[in-house]
């Protein structure tokens, strides 16, 4: 295993202690592994907390900023946040406005995040949760019942927290995150499995020339074990289910997010491969994203996500953010 | 070799479509493989042109936009661009001040823009020079006679195209550009060899218990190969000759990028050991960047780059950029 680490055993602690130095503009609680914004939250809006296990970067801390997350619960890699961390954060955020919580569709996320919800409301604190579950590559998973949640997420967590920046009150947030999350679709590919440090070898052995169609974000498996195709074929492989599961066509924002180890020239030729087919199936790509954006440690492979977006939605999408992850508009 | 792409003979133009699917902001000129600002040059604003080979995303392509580069010539992998491809930036972007060109110092590339500097010159463009030579790992190497031009790049087209958007004259551009690049110095390491399209293998073999230090964006061999060490040890060897070479203790722009298949939790856990280590040398890390900012394809590893700046300096680090890899303040 050659990661750049200390310990398989302080991967977490150490990373947010790298998070700190680099960002004086955020606030790092150590002890609860909390990521907030750096500023006092603003009386009255609505906080707009998300998290989940570690591994995903810059999914969730690097999200955190104005215009986007308040706070990001960071658990161990690929374990979901404690019910104790995620009150800390929605302590830490609450303005007196109600509290959203973003959850991708793990079944440990899910629980916790339900747990602190309750103990949140025990202590006078509204909490709204929407989960996001946009996965079309399997219906239920290693850890998940129903659809895992993946790339939406960014998209959820940006125009909610656009909306609450604005003022909007805690219905309508989250009502706005709810219509983004149930208009986001994903489907990913790897190429080669990653290692979680803990485990000291990699998730899952994948041959030389095969590829694992479908992935989920911590490894789980896909549809299909498949031959190692050309990116020509791969597109194809990733846009036919999405758009067969989208509905109707229409304008999109649309990622296309590396999962950790791809490089950023084999994300892009992806992109030249993926745009015409889904132009072809009647998505209007209006915002485009081609990077790292939710990863999975060391995998080599990349996902792609659409997100049908009307224009109250675009609106939003281009409010300012200022975050590691995204940033523009201010 | 398992890579996102159709053939290792066209990895370069399919990216090129790729970015102009997912860049209408851009012009891209497939033909000549340049990528243009998608607004037409502003009369009298000097023009600030790199360019290289490809595989180091984001560097060049994604640093074109306002308040940094004007177009940036892509090479084949590795490989320097052409004269033609940089005689037809420079027409590009000329709008009468003059053209600067940031050039990393390999033995190719510096011979390419030299010959179309002179080529420009005979249509009657102005063209000035600034060449980075940043690298401390090694004095000469593999395909270049000195240091070798890495990381500091991105800041020398940063200020350069802050300077040039804000009106400043070609003399005074290049002035800048000079003193950035003398204010720089990067070294790397590299866990795992990175592969070349066309090679179909890894350029070079290193061993699992064995990492490359000093490596070069290319492969090229560093000062030793050492065994794998921890995350803390190896911000030793990377700060501890910046230092010895740094000279004087001051504020600086502290950038440590991934080398394309080192994931973000790593990279961030690398800057919690880094950090403290520059402070104690009597680095003022005011502006701090951690992510993929120059690569080496698909290799494992990071490399750390120390900019001295002063406040004229920061100032136009700070100025409103919009490209793909460095978007703030507008």
């Amino acid at each position: 295993m050659k990661k750049l680490i200390n310990s398989p055993q302080t991967v977490l602690a150490d990373a947010l202690r790298g998070i700190k130095a680099a960002h004086p503009e955020l606030r790092v609680d150590l002890e609860n592994r909390v990521v907030f914004r750096g500023e006092r939250p603003r009386q009255g809006k609505v906080g707009v907390v998300s998290g989940g296990g570690s591994g995903h970067e810059p999914l969730h801390a690097g999200y955190v900023g104005r215009g986007m997350l308040d706070a990001a619960c960071a658990g161990e890699v690929f374990t979901s946040p404690t019910p104790d961390q995620i009150l800390a954060a929605a302590r830490g955020v609450d303005a007196g406005a109600g509290v959203l919580f973003v959850v991708k569709n793990y079944t440990g996320d899910v629980l916790n995040f339900e747990l602190a919800a309750e103990l949140a409301a025990d202590e006078g604190i509204e909490v709204r949760t929407v989960v996001v579950a946009d996965d079309v590559a399997v219906e239920d998973s290693t850890w998940t019942a129903g659809r895992r949640g993946v790339g939406t997420s960014v998209v959820v967590e940006k125009i909610a927290g656009g909306a609450a920046e604005e003022g909007e009150e805690l219905d309508a947030v989250t009502a706005l995150a709810g219509r983004v999350a149930g208009s986001g679709r994903s489907m990913g590919v790897a190429l080669t499995s990653g290692t979680v440090p803990a485990a000291e070898r990699p998730t899952f052995d994948l041959p030389e020339d095969r590829m694992e169609l479908g992935v989920g974000i911590h490894g789980e498996p896909g549809r299909h074990r498949v031959p190692l195709a050309s990116a020509h074929r791969i597109a194809r492989m990733l846009v036919e289910p999405i758009l067969r599961d989208q509905g109707a066509p229409g304008p999109a924002i649309v990622m296309l997010s590396g999962l950790g180890a791809t490089p950023l020239i084999e994300l892009y030729l992806m992109y030249g491969e993926v745009a015409p087919l889904l132009a072809a199936g009647g998505i209007d790509a209006r915002r485009i994203l081609v990077g790292d954006y939710v990863t999975s440690l060391d995998m080599a492979g990349c996902a792609l996500t659409v997100v049908m977006a009307d224009d109250e939605l675009l609106r939003l999408w281009d409010a300012p953010v200022v975050t590691s992850g995204l940033r523009w508009g201010a």
